[in-house]
């Protein structure tokens, strides 16, 4: 699929262009980035879309942008950097090609998924959509009854930036516990009571009141959640999935959001996204759909810190330093 | 209004009634009080409603009830206790006769309210109103530009429990700072940056990127965010009142929304509750309207604190101990 290319390295021959796919970046931005590439000697290109990218591959040694295919034309191909936190199309063993370095944005999106959690766990426990039928009809009804955090027994799988960030808020909201659920059972964030390695998530699933999904979408995250792990939650839990979408057993979910065995669901990843307009998740009952934002860059914060995340990273390539935020393409982060 | 009367207190003789007029209380908690109130040495009463509960007061020392006016035939009324955090009808001094106490469910509701504090500012700061647009019409659109608490320059107007509370839940969420305001400009809680007399609470307004509101409807309170005052805020801020509706413009603040001044508000309490329903407030651009739900005793943690601060109370009454909870009619907490 990709032929590895012998490039020569003679400094101050030919400059090597770094090709930049982000539409949404502010003029700010992209000075910072054209200025950084330059003092790290390289030419520097903004695409406002995927096939101007392209059409750039050929000559590119360095793309910021997020992931697609690659074809066997990026030959001078060294480096790409990923906005995002997630790393697909490059989670499977192979799809990166031989002699390319993959990093990714990991750190800038914690703050603002953290806040998409917590703002739809919320609208599940205090019966936000009813509330909004109430008001839109003019109606001073006050008596359905709520849930709340405080007291709550917590379950976050996934201890990355995301999880932590969202522990960390959570734990003021003062939950019964908080257990984290990863690889390796360790993590030093003490907003976790608890973190038990993946193979025990069994051991939790039946004291859930909320669990919260942050994992990449990787061949080993896939299905984590099927049918009988969803029969495992207690009555009436709720589940946030902010990571990707392959974790979930989505008919599983829908059936029980129809029994009311769970209290709610808020999704914004799914196994095929865009979601299909005549998806039955749309309108299923006590199901948040959101269309892939809780990690949205059109949060100012959140884009600072992924186009800092990259120049640094440049800096350190145009140095000849290892490169920091580097992805394994076998574990997806 | 009313008249004082002289009891004769021979213990043993004849027994002191309580009745309770709170509709939403489980088995367990008329249980409870029962109990409680027989081992102080009373009998008990549940009504339904305001019309039955009027017609035991001529014979009821202590009514633990939301608040109505008092007729001169409550002639044994010697203790009122509010379910409630706000103390009307009894804010006015001389509201409250003579001879009679008044307590509050005062740190019921921090817990509750500054959840539906944080969930309206992220509704607010995320777009949820246009997502929601959005994804009812299936559509699939991420670019909205969002904002977030982290780095956002907090004042909580009131540091009682809800302030309080408020604070150490948004203190996770690591805004720049926050500013309490209050009547003594102290309070020991270590989540506020700084705590500000209300006498200046005009340096703060042009730095407030979210402004809360969590103060009692007292002639103190009324009109303390006027047309001048809110003109202050920056462009683009958040407001957020949970309080009572007293203090602040309404008109002014529709207004402000109207031009797009300020980012968005979120209101739970209104001048005239409820709001009637030709109302302004119900469609208003960027205005989120709740009819005072945020501290709803319909949340079971919330009711279990209530019961226990009257029954505790109880005991000591029944004791002959001072009560806890003791509002001041004048200042209205």
């Amino acid at each position: 699929m990709f032929e590895t290319y012998e490039n020569d390295d003679e400094t101050g021959s030919t400059r090597g262009l770094v090709t930049v796919m982000i539409p949404m970046l502010s003029e700010d931005h992209r000075k910072h980035i054209q200025e950084t590439a330059k003092k790290a000697g390289f030419d520097c290109t903004f695409c406002e879309n995927e096939e101007d990218a392209r059409a750039f591959l050929p000559e590119t040694e360095v793309y910021f942008g997020p992931g697609f295919p690659l074809e066997d034309r990026a030959k001078k191909l060294r480096w790409i950097a990923l906005p995002s936190a997630g790393a697909e199309p490059f989670t499977q063993p192979g799809a990166l090609p031989e002699g390319v370095q993959l990093t990714n944005a990991a750190g800038a999106y914690g703050v603002t998924i953290s806040e998409h959690i917590i703002m739809v766990t919320l609208e599940m426990m205090r019966r936000r959509a009813d509330y909004l039928d109430i008001v839109s009809r003019r109606e001073w009804r006050r008596d359905l009854p709520i849930r709340s955090i405080h007291g709550a027994r917590v379950v976050i799988v996934g201890t990355g930036d995301i999880g932590r960030e969202t522990a960390r808020r959570i734990r003021a909201f003062v939950p019964e516990g908080i257990i984290g659920i990863n690889r390796s059972g360790v993590c030093r964030e003490p907003a976790f009571d608890r973190v038990l390695t993946v193979e025990r998530i069994e051991e939790v699933l039946p004291e859930a009141d909320l669990l919260i999904l942050c994992i990449p979408g990787t061949p080993e995250t896939s299905g984590l959640l099927d049918a009988r792990r969803l029969a495992m939650l207690p009555e009436g839990a709720y589940l946030v999935n902010v990571g990707r979408g392959n974790c979930l057993d989505e008919e599983a979910l829908l059936e029980m959001l129809r029994t009311g065995r769970i209290g709610g669901a808020a999704l914004d990843v799914f196994r095929q996204e865009p979601l299909p307009t005549d998806s039955s998740m749309w309108d299923a009952p006590n199901l948040i759909v959101t269309p892939h934002i809780s990690g949205n860059m059109t949060l100012r914060w959140t884009m600072d810190r992924v186009v800092q995340i990259f120049t640094d990273n440049l800096e350190r390539y145009g140095a000849g330093e290892p490169l920091t935020h580097t992805v394994d393409p076998g574990r997806g982060y």
